[in-house]
């Protein structure tokens, strides 16, 4: 049986743009990252066969990037050329994952990764492709052949479906960012590969470093909350820090990448809070934000709102749609806002996890940096993270009035 | 790519039975096969890769039976053992498929086989499964991946509800006789495959001895219009030496495999004919017959009062359906006669070719024996064969009367 992670390539591709920025700027922050499952009626310990997950992640750590991943990093050029530094790259090279510790506890897995920022970054996405790939052969390793072969044939024909609705729509765009909770790492790989052979025009790359790699597409992604959550739990005490903590992230990423990678991630601590530090110049610079928490639609409109406020023409800016997505909402919020602002929708769980069994919502967090509890607020509290007197302080430090909350389903 | 007939036991298992039976009464009949399609809509010459055809055929006839194919065959022990005698199994260790003529004729295939009969009767289901795969391929030949993975998820979806369905009703037997018209060896082997694990008290066996001999299945099958027919061709001219023809043929099968094999088949010249000659001490002694054409309620009610008639209690005999069945219509012949009389379900077509394309109906027929040509009238006028005036002489020979003509699909 060949292992679920077969390369450190098959991580999301913001991990080395993050990684990049983090070995440069703050190595040597010690991280806590924890697994959390936000589906709370599936206990996943009891769920899956424990001892392949600590073999896989036991694996994992055995592997390293080979010189081939190297010259594919180093010649990614989508973004800016070169954007990572031969100095990232000898890094990079050498990099093995950190330890992690692995437990129960009332059924649900406890599962850590600690260690320097730098090195410790690069197992979320690597442990959450494991875990739900786990949780996907546990659900289908009672079935019979036949049972199983439907299961793919239902799975075909609902992706054939999600195609066949997409192509009826030519100004969508939309990118694979499901390596976090696919069904398997062959069913995401298929499913990128029908997908970029259906839509050529509409299907614009995948996060899966490895199979852009492989596949010839264009490797997706920015950045994420880690690091507004890990620069705001570093910064000193005070709530002027821990705010101002968040507009010098947008100008050190901004002095990394420029525009390139110039999409911010604006609901780490609330998104009303991150409009009112954006400021002027930085609203005109950046090419846009991504929405991946509360409502899409408000979010959309808030946003054209606040181009406009500015005098900035929303049409050049860009909103990049990840929250949750299926078809439905895709088109949605397409129908709802083209020909008014840019638009790019980067589908997760839906797309490659599609399967027939409800999939689980699962996050590899960050929770602790140098000793200090973590905080996300984001638009949707079924998402916020961090001790109840850790997230209290941040509400009153960002100002955040914000009441959703929507269990996560995907 | 690989061959499409990779072994000569790819083949029905009636070619064996009936294979010694003329090896060893009738082995220098020279007879002449000839392919039709009674699909008229389809040009089938038009409609698939005649080079393929031409080379696939031409690969057939490089093939022999090795050492283990003829332990399998020796070994058979299903109808009585030994079943083939050690002279006829040397015959086959050296049997090589004799010469086809292949052309065109207004865009249809004209493809014949010509030959000592104990030799050329191997050429019918391999001939039929190449072109039935070919047509297959060319269906599938522009479909893009996913449009192609999606007629594959459509035919799992539909031979998992076949499966379902029959599980429903625990009495049913069906065994695989779809190898002559299969969409492809490979799908063929997988409904083989999933009705064997999926019903392994429903699925009795495959007509495919490759199949049967891989998968440890029962070989299933006894015998064909072919010997009717070139036994009343044959025969001389008489009308009353082409009836007896028939007797003798009973009475010859009786003698080289007894009970084991005595399913007759009545419909070649027409039933209620077939009816009239078999007799007291036939009908006592054989477990059934085999409906192959007409209306299969009808003649299930007519075996019923012709055994009644005779004193003998149907229960204790045997229907085997074959004709063009579906879930449907085997669950309604079922339903009708559960409890009346024995019976199982020879299905074809349904089976093996449901990818949502219209198969065609295709067969492989004795025209020629000895250079006089063959009849077949069966319960349905649309599977009548021969030309005009012999189909006219053999309808007065065998007091035909039926005038049922019902278009095949399958």
């Amino acid at each position: 049986m060949k292992p679920i992670i077969r390369s450190l390539l098959d991580v999301d591709f913001y991990k080395f743009t993050m990684g990049q920025f983090v070995w440069k700027y703050y190595p040597d922050v010690h991280v806590k990252y924890a697994f959390m499952n936000r589906t709370k009626k599936v206990k996943i310990a009891k769920a899956i066969d424990m001892y392949r997950l600590r073999e896989e992640l036991e694996h994992a750590r055995t592997l390293k990037l080979s010189n081939t991943d190297l010259h594919y990093l180093r010649g990614t050029n989508e973004y800016g050329s070169p954007m990572f530094e031969e100095g990232y790259l000898q890094f990079l090279k050498n990099l093995m994952l950190p330890p992690f510790t692995l437990d129960t506890e009332n059924g649900e897995i406890r599962l850590e990764f600690e260690g320097k920022w730098s090195e410790a970054i690069y197992w979320e996405t690597i442990a959450l492709s494991i875990v739900t790939e786990l949780y996907f052969e546990a659900r289908i390793a009672k079935l019979s052949r036949l049972e199983r072969d439907r299961v793919f044939a239902d799975g075909t024909l609902r992706l054939a479906e999600k195609a066949w609705r997409l192509k009826q729509i030519p100004g969508i765009t939309v990118a694979d960012f499901g390596t976090r909770r696919r069904a398997s790492y062959d069913w995401q790989r298929y499913a990128v590969e029908v997908m970029a052979d259906e839509l050529p025009k509409h299907f614009v790359g995948t996060s899966n470093v490895r199979m852009a790699a492989d596949l010839g597409l264009m490797p997706i992604g920015t950045n994420a909350h880690e690091l507004a959550m890990v620069l705001a739990g570093i910064a000193c005490d005070s709530d002027e820090a821990v705010r101002s903590s968040q507009t010098h992230l947008l100008d050190l990423w901004w002095k990394v990448y420029g525009w390139g990678l110039s999409v911010a991630l604006p609901d780490t601590f609330g998104s009303d809070f991150f409009f009112s530090i954006m400021g002027q110049k930085r609203a005109e610079a950046w090419k846009g934000m991504r929405q991946d928490s509360g409502n899409p639609i408000e979010f959309g409109e808030k946003l054209i709102t606040f181009y406009k406020k500015l005098g900035i023409d929303p049409k050049e800016k860009l909103i990049i749609f990840s929250d949750g997505l299926t078809v439905d909402s895709i088109i949605k919020c397409y129908e709802r806002f083209k020909g008014r602002i840019k638009m790019s929708f980067g589908w997760g769980t839906n797309l490659t996890n599609d399967l027939g069994f409800e999939p689980v919502s699962i996050v590899v967090k960050p929770v602790e940096a140098n000793g200090r509890g973590l905080v996300k607020l984001s638009d949707n509290l079924a998402k916020a993270i961090g001790r109840p007197e850790d997230v209290e302080r941040y509400m009153r430090a960002f100002g955040y009035e914000n009441t959703l909350y929507q269990e996560c389903i995907y």
